[in-house]
């Protein structure tokens, strides 16, 4: 059995398909995008990619499976599908995501499509393994009794990122007992050997409010101190708005555009979008010139399109005089909590997390008071930009200067 | 200047007046005095001291200060009293902390007395080094505007012992981000010379919501999943119980007992007080016959002293017709949640943690949640005792089994 | 599956043999003798026990026996016996051992007699659960081709140790690879299945030869700084005579002194032989008179007995004209390299490690020249003592200071 | 004080210089140039960049002259040398060093020119600050008694990357005691206020002969799993090959060539030279055709230049009938092990590491057994080009296949 360093999980041992599958140019490209994109401006050691997260998520499932009684062959098709499961990111991950859902309807695990038509050497591989491609693919999209545990409030995914990105940026928040998630997990309520058609439930065994409390703290600190950091939220929104630009003014197609790797992009956007590819490249970054919460933020700018966020972003740099990609318009989707959902056997009955933990309420006050919403521009037209967009937005009160 | 090796800060640089203090056998004795008394019945590998967690407060003490613009006299103080803020304890620590209380109405951070009188040792050392022994021990005791610094809800101790009982128990969720702490503290609205007069307050800077958070959480969860670990508490409840019994039986003095180190209360209990000696130095513990939530107990429980669970254990043991050792009643103070009144700035503005934190109301619930009044005798008479038990005690509802 | 947290591996998961064996009051003891001894008067934070090493070795014999093949039958026996490999130690473990084996003539893994006879209670649980006692004992006993897993040059005690005396005193040198090490492993050149009478032999499979040399290096690193550091060297020879002396005083029979814990003998030293014991107890050590090397010391003396150095402390004391224990005389044995015979496969034949890497006559020759012998006393008498000494021990040439 | 989050030394703290340093083009670009350039074909975690690791020697840097006693205006400029000692890296780091220093006479840390001339961003930042850049240039070559810490045999580069490697490729050889090391750091037989003309020498102080064996010892144990591992010589010798390809087939100038980042020349390889680029691209490497040790190499094939290399494989491919990019040679400078003349303090006296240490010679000669020439081709001609190869090199032996 072949095994791979991993700095988290020390060792990683790969069976039989999953080493083929490593070797599929799919899987190989894994390792040439980030699992954290911009967030590497900020802390600059994170620069860990989604192929050694990919191993990481397949080892956690491996894990989980063995203590979930399940067969032989649901466990392999499992087992895939944790392998599989980034193999439709786009390049800078999370941060093209939205682009390539509004030219295709697509998002990232929804690689159906992509196991079964569009890559024939991924697809070739599980087939000659004897693993259904479309099983794996349903199991990425969350489908079934252990769609969930790919793919869900308590996937092996999150279990792998909090504790893996935690790693490499350096910050203590993310540190998750993984090693006890992964065996406290069980199949309840139905015929587990019946997949993929069970009505099986997957959640947390007795005694274990605390460790899944833990997930939801540690995914909150993280939201607040790396995710959404202002820095990495910058130039993600100038990296979108030069891949929608690289877009528009040159005829590559969609499905061309998500197939590019991390450096693929980089070096595009510095040649044919340069005013926003360079700056990227350099971290000269544009500044905020507004930075408004929540209640400052009418209902229908929180809500606001892409197309309502660019036509907002022409009418300030028309209003200020500038060019139309001087200034970008940064809206957030409302603050949410999904792990609230996930659940809990407390005393022999499973329940949501939301009903069993006080905690759960407190977290949600926290995201929705950490939701910002962002204009950014050159430094040297902060304030102008600042009073067009307030106006043009309908901000309530004086956005505060932050930190 | 001498260096010693921690497993958590890496190296502590002891200067001339630490690496005098450590020589006393006021701090020697530290060694001899686990941090987490009880917990290692649990967690094997919490063996830590506390003098090495005594040491950790002094690095942690020493870093602050450099931040905080104090003189060197009030540095030396401070640093001083962070070396000495546990040569109060007892053996074992906390277990022991409410029996000694009772007897000498002294608290182990109430040291004015030992470090003027009682300890000539230190006395001489601080002195011989331009120190005041008193204005060390008012700081151990949080008075001045850097007693909080030592023994507050910003205190270093706390920094240090989250840590360092999350890397010696092995249990990932402790992990506070420490050095952001000690360089974010900040003296403001006062005059920070004029210690220890002065009337400033100790608050963490601009944008630490989330680092006070992460320390109130870390404080949260280890509490469910390690301080208060069941099995912690049965042997710590079997100690304290077997203390009132040596010093019942033995004509100890009270300061002779304070006196003691772990091994020699040890050895002390197994040989005066076998019933229950012998059993917790072999981890034969006694059963949980009642744990019982917050609104099973009647508020008069709740807030029964000392005396009135012994009544209450009396009053069971004779019930069932059982040796009166072979009950303990453990009625835990009410749920608190000190951290929530730090300090944090928001917009400039010092606001209490609980007012600029949603967090804090959630956490505050979680620990009302997972109080809970235990009973605990030997196996065999667990029915018995529980019947007993709730009786006398009048819990309300069937106490539900728990894990 | 009950499992236990350790600081170490994470979690160990206890088998129902395990389990059982952890109850016994031979295995409970094990949390009452520090991993360490007097080392942690040097490294503060070691204060780890042989309850958690040894709950770490079976760990990882369990995860070597999984790799080997062998029969379910023998991967019990190698388990418990993993368990119990340290349940001979007494008090202080290997700072005792010599004064047990002079008297009784077995050495802390020579643990026949115990499981067989003496300790009932590990007895009973091993033949209930089909285990035969004899076969374990061998095994501790480094007997049959998986002895040497146990107890040989390849051992997972040396593994275990070796990772958590580094994490424990915070010293960077003990990292071994163990994860990389237990997966190697191989039985050769014969039946496996055939133990106890197999003669296959313990190899490191091939492409390890990096991986042996670093379990060399480390030991070697952790000898120079850690194992051998002239405090923790002081305090053990301190603590070696206080035990003679207490056994010379009091009737106490071997076999009680035996099964003693650290806390017990600490106790007894401190009230019975106080001119050592309060040292002991307090770090107010000896200081090192003569600290003499290899060269320097005519073989005679290299090799001197226990009756010997007592010979000569007697001999220096008179001549001082001071209490015979204000001198002892340390002589270790001569510098060895065990794990230099282990064995590893090169170009697809077992070779010796010695012979397979360059790297093993430097780290002989480095312990050699690490060797020195040590004559301690009270700081006052250091001169007097070191002259006497050097004299009485025909030490050649001036033994230089160290540091 | 601006800090900057680091895994391996937790906070970074910037000085101004350091700040300004920071946000040059210069400095950014080191962002995109892997510390490790192929390992991570190997070791996945292993992404980490030559910009965190400057931040971490600059840490270093400052925590080592603090102990030095060096006057302010030195250790500034040793601080602006530890930050500014990589800019001087090409693309992919040691890996087209080659290429560069035989196009224009200059090494990575030649940076003279850079920072006086080519950089006029860098140098304004110096000038700004009072710094003189032709003072931090011969810092960064390892000039003066101060130059050996940025350069030299025990230089705080060397300790940054033995730790930060380790850490993220997850495996456990290079962890040296950094903390102990730079403040044992001492300048001894000069006048260190002399700088730059000063001749005193750097050195370890007294009792770290163990210290300073870890080093080197690290570094032995990561060259034979980490630095030299197969896989990463085969993508490195394909990546030369590819990039002088590269050169020939274009007219890209070579300080152009030397101020691209990793991403820029991996999209042009793939682009301009297929056949290799796209290889590298998606770790489908060429396989070992020939694996030969020291001995086996006639001493002539050992000390041959790039150009003989070429030729041979040329002559290579050209027996074989294949292309020539088909066939890459990789023959390694003999090995050496430049940190045994680091001075150690040994009773008083400097003396260099291998006199002081028998450690010294034995990893020489693993250094020396480790050496291995290697011949790759594609999967499918292996047998043909050893033949071949193994004829034009001159080989002694029939090469043993190994793992």
């Amino acid at each position: 059995m072949k095994a791979i360093k991993d700095s988290v999980h020390g060792h990683v041992r790969l069976g039989d398909v999953a080493a083929e599958l490593v070797d599929t140019p799919a899987f190989q490209r894994l390792r040439h995008i980030k699992q954290l994109s911009t967030v590497r401006l900020v802390y600059p050691s994170a620069n860990h990619t989604r192929f050694e997260h990919s191993l990481g998520v397949y080892h956690l499932a491996g894990r989980a499976v063995e203590g979930l009684g399940v067969d032989d062959d649901t466990a392999a098709h499992v087992r895939a599908a944790a392998m599989l499961h980034d193999v439709g990111h786009g390049p800078y991950g999370h941060q093209t995501e939205g682009i390539i859902r509004r030219a295709t309807g697509r998002d990232h695990d929804d690689v159906r499509w992509l196991l079964t038509d569009a890559d024939r050497e991924v697809c070739q591989v599980l087939e000659r393994n004897g693993l259904d491609p479309e099983r794996v693919a349903a199991l990425i999209d969350g489908e079934g009794a252990l769609g969930p545990l790919v793919s869900g409030e308590l996937d092996v995914d999150r279990m792998d990122y909090l504790v893996r990105d935690a790693h490499h940026t350096g910050v203590p928040y993310g540190t998750v007992d993984t090693g006890r998630l992964v065996t406290e997990l069980r199949l309840v309520g139905g015929d587990a050997s019946a997949e993929p058609q069970s009505d099986a439930d997957l959640v947390l065994d007795e005694g274990n409010v605390a460790t899944a409390e833990s997930l939801l703290v540690a995914r909150s600190l993280m939201n607040a101190v790396v995710y959404r950091h202002h820095v990495s939220r910058v130039a993600g929104a100038m990296l979108e708005r030069a891949c929608e630009r690289y877009l528009d003014r040159t005829d590559t197609d969609v499905e061309a555009f998500r197939r590019m790797a991390d450096h693929d992009l980089l070096v595009e956007l510095r040649d044919r979008v340069p005013a926003l590819g360079e700056r990227i490249e350099r971290r000269d970054l544009y500044k905020r010139a507004v930075w408004a919460e929540l209640d400052e933020v009418p209902a229908g700018t929180v809500d606001a399109g892409r197309a309502e966020e660019r036509a907002a972003e022409r009418e300030v740099a028309d209003i200020v005089g500038i060019d139309r990609d001087a200034v970008v318009v940064d809206i957030p989707s409302r603050p949410a909590l999904k792990e609230s959902g996930s659940a809990v056997v407390v005393d022999g009955v499973p329940q949501r997390l939301e009903d069993a933990s006080e905690l759960v309420a407190g977290l949600r006050a926290a995201e929705r008071r950490r939701w910002t919403l962002g204009v950014y521009c050159p430094a040297e037209h902060v304030d102008a930009v600042a009073a067009a967009a307030r106006d043009v937005l309908g901000l309530r009160a004086a956005s505060r200067p932050s930190a």
